[in-house]
């Protein structure tokens, strides 16, 4: 394959972006967004119109017993395999038309570009799309991507109830997407999610691509506190044991650990309910969230143990209990060195703007990190905005993301087939 | 009258506890509380219970055009006014039975131990019941003291629609209180008015009698704040426009706002409502309630200065738009020097201990205070819990407070009555 750019074929961007506005009319929500949450009708309207496309695109098409759906281009020896793209096409209840559809998508008119072309690779391209990566109807999210990465048996995914109180199993079922290929998958040579930042950081920056360098850890901790209602009037300062304070404090000091710390630390509470909620009312009980990212697990678990320090000292001092459960807890995850450098050299050498950044929110890539070679592709969210009908990424930029796709894949899918050999620069 | 405490009677604990009960048990909650809110059918039950009750007295009863109840000892001529006391019988939903109740049936009680002592006054005793002094079905709270006062005219008073849609007028007829007593109502020679304190202070501090000095003042805002909706993982903290954050910080300025300022400030942050109140979404909304309540007008427009000044720090600071509102604003009540000594030297002359305080919440004595010398006599509410069906005051401490009611008021009704002179010590 030679290392002039010109060889390869440009993606299209009026393909693309038909692809991605017939798939938004499915679920539809009448303000720019999109509901189709895993394995209702709408996903399986959503699953039909894509696998048909991959079907007229000639690729061999296996569906899983999650549900993963995979799409390989035919024609190679069964014992190479194939270069990877993918991402999912489940939104939140009020989800964007980019957010997942946009990385499966981009790997579908990579190949057709290829394709077109008469491209001659030397491993195959693939393109998937994971069941339930948004968690938002089953928890835990990425879940299709966590099973085909062998971290989480079948028998145990197929029993996962939903928010409605149906399980997986019969959901899949239901919308005909209980496929037999095998779990876990097979790994492929390497791996490549291009998405949407769903962060500002890009458009701040004046940048169109984001070479990733993995994915934030996470910690999601529940907190309730328990003081003592009282009259807002006749209850002395002194006197007070107010679980809204104490929960306002935390608040308070979420936001300084993470300043102290550093980028890429963050802190949020975003969720908090008090009771009684009244204006006139010492609060009884204040439940929160305290949602703690960073990309170092050292780091994470040193915020995680200044909040409990914290929580202690602020039990003892405002007289109430406090009560911490955790909701979630991933470990951050680091892409392939080499994987991040080839994203980043081919970005810069299409002339965009790039930088190096960690993913603040999960993916499915970081689950395929876990048996390959992995990297992603960021393009600027306008506004930061995503999980949100608002959501919104320019043609261009969507169009710079699958073109730095198509040269990343190429590269890592030329050459050698050796095994051990991701690719030369 | 002599000045020998002897020579006045001792009202009866059993009487006054059996009239709580009977009256506790119309909108009986079942869990020792009460729910009946102003001008609903349980409201007339228990205001047809407490008129039968006034009229086996051999009182006279009015009602007026806001369904006031005054009853008042016949006999006297009609140019000397009387010495009133009184409270209120509606209860918040989830109310306990002595709030409001107790001043009402503790002045039945002193008439009855009055009059079965076959005591000679020179003034008539009255006792008075007014109208949705809660303000849990019709704003404002103190509605028919409010009026009797002359604070609102009775058309406006009328026509208030409740929190179920319906006006105080049509609820008055229909529960057959729309009276014909004039409105303003006439100004007693003096009112005093016994009630739970609704606060933990006389309890912590091992006093019985607790002798008011005024209402404080309230200031109720509500903080509405417009932020950024953002991605709690892929937002650095350098970049966000936080609501939620800001409210925290309001809740920790208005706890060191009172600190500072130093008792008898108060201030509460008691009610916050997150938008979207997701545990991975920096907050879009903020809306929250402030209450600043202080006995010191000046002291209380410095709090609220300082807040204002604060909201304007912080709305430049995080990016972010406040929006203020003041739902309720009452400057402070300052009682009679006079009425106040008088509780305060009656309580000890009995031998109990006492103090002088500010009462936190309103009562009817503060509309009561615009018209005529007015005081308030509080008995120690166990764990300061009020609003709550675990309201509870002992038998010995409300009988302790109806006796300080009846020398009070004992005191008030003797001697010459020149309307000038309030009283002799």
């Amino acid at each position: 394959m030679s290392d002039d750019p010109l060889a390869l074929p440009q993606v299209s961007e009026s393909r693309l972006m038909a692809r991605l506005e017939a798939l938004a009319e499915i679920g539809d929500t009448g303000d720019g967004g999109c509901a189709r949450l895993a394995l209702t009708d709408e996903d399986r309207a959503g699953r039909d119109l894509v696998v048909g496309w991959m079907e007229d695109l000639g690729l061999e098409v296996t569906v899983d017993g999650i549900g993963n759906v995979v799409a390989t281009q035919p024609g190679f020896d069964s014992e190479i395999a194939p270069v990877m793209c993918g991402s999912h096409i489940d939104t939140v209840r009020t989800g964007g038309r980019y957010d997942g559809n946009y990385g499966v998508l981009a790997g579908l008119e990579v190949i057709e570009a290829a394709q077109t072309a008469g491209l001659e690779l030397t491993r195959p391209l693939a393109v998937a799309f994971f069941t339930d990566e948004e968690g938002a109807r089953f928890a835990p999210d990425m879940l299709g991507s966590l099973a085909y990465a062998g971290g989480i048996g079948i028998e145990d995914a197929l029993d996962i109830v939903g928010i409605d109180g149906v399980t997986v199993g019969d959901e899949l079922r239901r919308i005909g997407y209980a496929g037999g290929a095998p779990l876990p998958g097979r790994a492929p040579h390497a791996f490549v999610e291009v998405h949407v930042e769903q962060g500002p950081v890009l458009e701040a920056e004046g940048l169109t691509i984001g070479a990733v360098t993995g994915v934030q850890g996470i910690s999601w901790q529940e907190i309730t506190i328990s003081g003592q209602s009282n009259h807002a009037g006749t209850t002395p300062m002194s006197m007070r044991h107010d679980a809204g304070f104490a929960a306002f404090a935390i608040g308070a000091f979420v936001r300084g650990l993470a300043i102290e710390i550093g980028p890429p630390q963050v802190g949020t509470v975003g969720k908090i309910d008090l009771e009684p909620n009244l204006v006139n009312v010492v609060a009884r009980t204040a439940r929160l969230t305290v949602d703690l990212r960073n990309t170092d697990e050292t780091e994470l678990q040193s915020a995680e143990a200044k909040l409990v320090a914290f929580l202690g000292e602020l039990a003892e001092r405002e007289g109430v209990t406090i009560e911490r459960r955790t909701l979630a807890r991933f470990e951050p995850v680091a892409f392939d060195e080499r994987m991040i450098g080839l994203v980043e050299a081919t970005a810069e050498r299409l002339g965009h703007k790039v930088r190096r950044l960690p993913s603040g929110a999960g993916h499915d890539a970081q689950m395929m990190a876990r048996i390959c070679p992995t990297a992603m592709v960021f393009v600027p969210s306008v506004g930061g905005i995503s999980h949100n009908p608002a959501e919104y990424t320019s043609p261009g930029d969507l169009t710079a993301g699958t073109q730095v796709l198509l040269e990343v894949m190429c590269r890592l899918a030329s050459g050698p087939t050796d095994p051990d050999q991701l690719y030369e620069m």
